[in-house]
């Protein structure tokens, strides 16, 4: 079913909107002829010709000779030079900022981590993105864009994070006010795990091309980006899959958002951090630990066989799995990908979480819906905050290029 | 954000796209010229002289003479005659099913109830749809599409319901085996929930254009049918916005789903009937009525100052309100719209949701998203099924007229 208003397909439109399906082209699929490039988007040899001598001009693109050795014009390879555009990715988690630099098919050039970040630290590290992005950005001149991976829910017009639980400091930060026309380059912030779901279509190659992706996010926060039928869902404000605030049990633990019983508060790695503090004997010294470092702790312990361990593991994945099940019920993709921190306790875990929706799921979808786990590196947000730029950069090639 | 895989821009695609984004401008706008069509689309005034000259040369659209008595190639009115063609729209509910013939606008022009469904007599039913389908064929020529509307959670591309609580015998059916090559003119089947949003946003001057509204079906099943950003949202296989099953209690009622604590079984029209049964003393020979009856009655108690079945209103408004939670949460419309039998209940239901609603939810999202009762007849889903085959003949004009 198509949409009830249709997007303006004005002529301005078409003309970047088919730029950027040659860009997308290239970037998917290599070096390609003009030929190629008109067989696969549908578009005349005329049009062919003229847009890609416009991006030719612009720089955007390049040939790069002779395909079959024939002097034959369609023959021509025309390519994308991927690694001649870089792109900074920043993400902002609770206690963890990362700056990273990286080309346009995801290689990391660099990777800096931030000290970390406490409630009363923020100001500092909000300081120390802006002037180690100022040093990149004069070291590196090829840095065409920077993207920004936030803690949902993101108010993406008014630019804060509207909660952020366990750690509110991070309210009172106005990401567009503090970056948006900060730097050289554009500035583009999305909420954490819609970059890492982008970051899964663009670089996994497990993932590409599926145009009914899930990148479920479960590490200090719990969150989640939706692709359905290759468009990342948004909501009105940009609060939309917001599944950390979903609550799974409405007479349950009350949340820092003010619902009660939100899935974050049952499987985030402060929560499981609790749990281990409130157990007192699976992990010695829990509570002197950093969230991560007893999290880790316990996936270590799972990894050797240790029995409690590994029972704290299931109750972990059962609440993960209650996760999936809403996510079956609400967005019913093609693939849900598990991912960040608590995505470590690996194989053991994934079964469980399968385990809860194959006993309360609908037959036909889990049995049409893959759950697995993350093959990027687990915690993929700073890829995924490059993706934002990545993604933008392909879909308005002329913010980026001038085009006659 | 745009999307990470853009969609065909093909050259047909595109005449394609334009001769639907004209219609559609016309739909909204009634009689326009040329020049205004223009410029409200961004078309230049080569394209839109041959894009109308193939519609009106199809009869999709027509010329209704000079709009301001100027003789000016530009200034003649061009409008779609919404009243020339019919569609007609089917809504099978659980017991009810209903036949409608209906213009483009949403006028009735005929509604047929089929006698009382049960699990016994569905074979029957669908027998009588097919006779009564073929009879307002025989009689009326502008018919030119069917739409259907389906109990979620339905699977389209399989073209039957993965289940129907309380009514299992559904499940049996098969609708595009049924029906999708039986008729003359096409046939389009859609998720209930998923109707009434188009319905809502086709017709009711209150949604108008609305690019993030959800339609929140609260009747014999609990469903959600949600338009992001112009788009609605299906879900691989269909089954996406399925929010009456979404668990608002992991420890709570079983479904017959498979699921645990899913918001149907609170707040449905069975799910009050039992709970007026349990209670015995509010509605008097609750337990000889049918669900729609018994809530009704229900009702009508409340709204003549009842204290015990104002209470039970409460209730059910906070159940309700926990499904408007998830909606938030999930998919961050701008408007929820709230339909079907149980939004009889009216004033005191909505305020007891907005309640829970103000009390649990990010105040941010609160206050930008607006709850309402439809406005529309309450039970909307028969002509959201038009809804449904209006909207395709918007978007795919050339599967019903012929371009050259």
């Amino acid at each position: 079913m198509a949409s009830p208003t249709i997007n303006a397909a004005s002529q301005a439109g078409i003309a970047e909107t088919n730029r950027s399906r040659i860009m997308r082209h290239l970037y998917r699929n290599g070096v390609s002829s003009r030929a190629q490039i008109a067989t696969a988007l549908g578009l005349t040899p005329a049009a062919i010709t003229k847009i890609t001598a416009q991006l030719i001009e612009a720089h955007a693109i390049e040939e790069t000779g002779d395909l079959d050795g024939k002097k034959n014009r369609r023959s021509i390879g025309l390519a994308l030079d991927t690694a001649h555009f870089h792109v900074i990715g920043v993400k902002f988690a609770r206690s963890l900022v990362q700056i990273g630099v990286f080309d346009l098919t995801g290689n990391q050039s660099s990777l800096t981590t931030l000290p970390y970040v406490s409630n009363d630290t923020i100001g500092e590290t909000i300081a120390t993105v802006h002037s180690t992005i100022e040093q990149l950005l004069h070291e590196d001149p090829t840095i065409v864009a920077i993207g920004m991976a936030v803690p949902g829910p993101y108010l993406r017009n008014n630019g804060h994070t509207a909660v952020v639980s366990s750690m509110q400091g991070w309210r009172a930060i106005n990401f567009i006010d503090e970056f948006a026309n900060s730097f050289t380059v554009p500035v583009f912030i999305e909420q954490d795990a819609r970059a890492g779901v982008l970051a899964n279509s663009l670089f996994d190659p497990n993932s590409n091309g599926e145009p009914n992706l899930a990148y479920y996010l479960v590490g200090e926060g719990v969150g989640l980006g939706v692709i359905d039928h290759g468009r990342i869902i948004n909501g009105a404000l940009g609060t939309a899959t917001e599944i950390g605030h979903v609550s799974i049990d409405v007479n349950g633990k009350p949340c820092d958002c003010g619902n009660i019983g939100c899935l974050e508060c049952y499987c985030s790695t402060p929560a499981i951090h609790q749990m281990l503090i409130d157990n007192g004997t699976i992990v010695n010294g829990a509570d002197s630990m950093s969230h991560t470092e007893a999290c880790r702790a316990l996936f270590a312990l799972a990894h050797h066989g240790d029995e409690a361990a590994l029972a704290m593991i299931r109750t972990i994945g059962t609440y993960i799995g209650y996760g999936c099940l809403i996510i079956f019920n609400t967005f019913n993709p093609h693939t849900i990908v598990i991912g960040d921190i608590v995505s470590e306790a690996g194989q053991p875990l994934l079964d469980e979480i399968k385990r809860t929706v194959r006993q309360r799921a609908i037959p036909e979808i889990y049995e049409s819906t893959t759950i697995r786990l993350t093959t990027m590196p687990t915690d993929a947000t700073v890829l995924g905050a490059a993706a934002v730029a990545i993604n933008y950069l392909l879909d308005h090639p002329s913010d980026f290029f001038s085009f006659n």
